[in-house]
């Protein structure tokens, strides 16, 4: 039946593991075949046999030759995320692959030209897009009711920072954490982006600073259709996991506010007191990573080109350099400055 | 100029004194001319003189005397009342009284024809009616935005319980607290009640019990175009003075909350923050005794009977002693069971 | 190994597929072996297959003597309840059983003495407890952060009233719908009731009460610890699931509204919107009935006496039974004057 | 007695007439002696005398001249603000002006010679810091519960935009809107700026871009203790006056949302509604231009430094002027580029 499909997923790391997960509990018409991940040990097969793997391999060559397997689902680490999307590409299937794609524009562009030439479809796992508030921030704004949009706001702190370790590697906060903003802006405002400012700062932690990184970071967009767009963004906000959206246009202002933890509020002699907002992404994000995966079987059911695609990917990652080059010339950069 | 209008205040106690302010500061086309207390001591003429009181009397009849005067707001103790409702009436001034008119179905009743036929014209101080919250609803409910009313519930609780002394002579909880509530559902639902159950406890101070009065209430209401209504007391709630109201009908479910003290939300590591509410009725409700004179003297101006008039007054003690009765006997009681 | 276990479920209507489903999918501990149903067509034959039951049959009684199979989950139709909770208990199985366990108290009682004669757990199926608001403001309650209970609020409204058909069925909307919230109220009180006032109405639809049955209720509880309870109920609220809970106390006051649908707010030249509420119980209970059977599995894990157990489901039938006297004879009911 | 204050008013337009209001009937301590204003006609006298004004002249003098008088408030037209401040500085007189002293640096720092050598009291009108809710964040702010700030966000947008003569004499949206948020923020941090980045745009109305003026702003503001500063405003947000502020540091974050209009919520089938916020400045803040009279009496009576004194009114300015550089040369502009 056309509209079954068969996955096969290279990576079980964290986010793999969310992948693998969603498949088995939430997502009749995936159908799980194979893991592939470069170190198999004792915890990995346990959880696997526990969940309901149906099958481990070390070697992801395998998932790009079973016939039968259709989708590819990309979670290994990020400096694998090309080969691997040119290999699927090359084996046609069609691939969900973890954000970034890569961080050097010259491959990103050759894969997607692989991609394109192949005819298969591939989507970027930039998983807030599908979050029901975020979604629903959308929908107000395409159906037009906040008119043209003029300010868009992004907020995003992290509860607190990743290891020095984590940091070293990450490739920097913009790209790393911030990416995730201009993509929900670039998202909701329908435009593309002209030119960025950041401002950045070391205010968590000095161990980021000597780390080559920032842990503070506001930024300025602005878009080809008029919009100024806004970013902030903390390594550490002591009270949870604190993600905001709003957009302001000609006929209003719609503003999607953090999930709370619960809706009981306790009215003390002291203070009105609730409990704080969901800790981390896991509890912020999770329904969001089954509903990305829903919608990707959408596109190939019905040859929808999925969004966020390749170029959503490519672009994010363009806008991260020029972020980047405005930190540390601090003054605004145009897009159009970044060139492969 | 016939909308022009002076005033004087019989009693310079606890209300008469926000009267008297009100006067003075908010409401510029009612003149003050005398006040009339039968104590005046040093601290009433201080106050007196501060805030540009023109005159004090120790005797009402002044006020009554005066030709000039035409509106007398009386603000003396509830003994006194009617006494001076009749002798307002038959001077042909219009009257605003403080709630409860008195407790004795009887004398209210003759006090009530004498101002029907002297045509002079009779407000009784339920604030609350005036309160921009509680008026909001009202607006919502005539405007059909609910439908038909199915349920109103009413909750009000005072931060603190009055002094024993206090509560000795108030009449009790259901004369002296409650009697708002049945009013606000009378409001609300734009119907009479038919029939009452109340259930009472002593939780709050054994010593309110020994005192012979309850401190926890809850009033089931019967109206005549079948309605139900709820209402919650208590005499402490020791986060602030809770006032809410809510009606529940065929289109929908209007609720208005507590008003803050302020719009400030504090986060921390370990809850979510707010001030309390305000603390008291003097903090609530205070735009509301202001509200209320505005309205008297818009029904003056343009003759229109005051609402709440004298027959609510009367009707809010009927009430309450039929919820006295329903609580001492434990069962529903009908009002037409109480008969003057 | 002791801590896992293997279940049959008996019944596959609406709430046995919740069961069945979240067995599947969420509750790892559990293995479901064997689903009774008695009647299984095409339908129900795919849903099964599709869904990963492993076997359907008609005979419960397979169930019963499956020696592998240590907890049977009944959900059935309520008639045939006491019977297979007996059956089942007899067979040495724990038992997980929808509510409410029948309407006759002494087939009931009859019943959870061989539940208890045999040994085995029953846990009741009353799943607003596993609510994560509830249960939150439940945890607020005991650890003393409101003090002493004064006063318990509950609303439940639902959508849309059922079919007339359904509501001749049903038992009536206090043993049907009520049932809930003073199980609720028992639950966050902690202490049992002593008498019970409901006044109701047929506001919604005059078929209702064609049918016999009050579509408005409301109701007014006194627990032996001296709290008092209040409760609305309305077939039809138009704006969606209303399920709200307050217990007010010595030191504060804990309130959990309704689950937001999302938490998007939409500022227009006309109004500030809001999505509506999560419309049904699917919608806003769902993870509430996962919840309760790992709740009952911990309980099996740790030989725990359930809760809500077999004694809870019969004491809320008492209660429904009173209510319903109450109502018929328009006066407070004592639970004392129920007798089997 | 030392702790009584008479007052002269230069100015009776709309702010002249707010404080003239506010002294007669909010602030007892504070007497109305005289009004002064260019411009007197039947309709400044009707207003005058209905409110109680004493006393209106044409000539300013007469106020500097007065020796009863001690305090004058400056209402006039800006280009009018360091003539009269100078001069009533000369009288020995405390003042109060309204915003901005002026626009030109040089003036402003001769007249505030003026102030200090004459050894009088100077307050300049930025009433926001009095508003009771972005005064409990500066209160939660200095005692420490958000610890160390890191990033402020201020949101002020108006509800509708002036009129196109008001904007070709207002300066440009920086000196006459944007100059409260860098002083808000200013306020809450309790820091200097630095560097100050303007991204602009004319989104609202064309014609404003005609006239030479944006109605679109956003600013990055970097303060000498690291907290990034942001501030977004517009001209026209169709739902009311938005006007919010949020300081996150490194134990938690403040938020003070809108004020609303009203507490009341209409849930219908099809959303749920609130009213919108209030519409403009006089509504939101017609409370801290009393409470900034107040604050202004207490600073007297204390013999303390105002706050917002003579130096906050200078740098505001001179941001302005920094923040309008970076706007026309699209690029970070340090206050130290702004030189007298």
């Amino acid at each position: 039946m056309e509209n079954t499909f068969t996955a096969g997923v290279i990576g079980a790391g964290r986010m793999g593991k969310i992948h693998i997960e969603n498949i088995i509990h939430n997502i009749p018409n995936l159908k799980l075949k194979l893991v592939a991940d470069i170190k198999i040990d004792d915890n990995l097969e346990k959880w696997a046999y526990e969940i309901g793997v149906p099958k481990l391999t070390q070697d992801p060559i395998e998932i790009l030759n079973d016939s039968e397997i259709n989708v590819v689902i990309i979670a290994s680490s990020t400096d694998t995320h090309t080969k691997f999307i040119q290999e699927a590409a090359q084996a046609k299937k069609d691939i969900f692959c973890e954000k970034p794609i890569d961080t050097d524009l010259k491959r990103i562009k050759e894969t997607l030209e692989i991609v394109k030439k192949e005819g298969v479809k591939l989507m970027i796992g930039f998983n807030r897009r599908f979050d029901r508030n975020f979604k629903r921030v959308r929908e107000m704004v395409t159906s037009g009711q906040i008119g043209t949009p003029y300010i868009i706001k992004v907020t995003a702190r992290d509860p607190a920072p990743p290891s020095i370790e984590y940091i070293k590697t990450s490739g920097g906060m913009l790209f790393d954490m911030t990416i995730h903003d201009w993509d929900m802006a670039r998202f909701q405002v329908g435009s593309e982006i002209e030119e960025v400012y950041t401002s950045g700062a070391v205010l968590v932690d000095p161990e980021i600073g000597k780390a080559g990184d920032i842990d503070t970071a506001v930024v300025i967009l602005k878009f080809k259709n008029g919009v100024i767009g806004m970013i902030d963004n903390s390594r550490q906000a002591v009270y949870g996991y604190d993600q905001r959206v709003e957009v302001f246009g000609s006929k209003g202002c719609v503003i999607a506010d953090n999930e709370p933890s619960n809706t009981v509020r306790l009215y003390t002699a002291e203070k009105i007191k609730e409990d704080n907002i969901p800790y981390f992404f896991l509890q912020r994000y999770m329904d969001s990573y089954a509903a990305e995966l829903q919608d990707f079987l959408e596109c190939l059911r019905n040859n929808k080109e999925p969004s966020p695609n390749g170029e959503d990917g490519f672009q994010n990652v363009v806008i991260a350099i020029a972020a980047q080059k405005s930190y540390e010339e601090n003054r605004p950069v145009k897009i159009s400055e970044i060139v492969i």
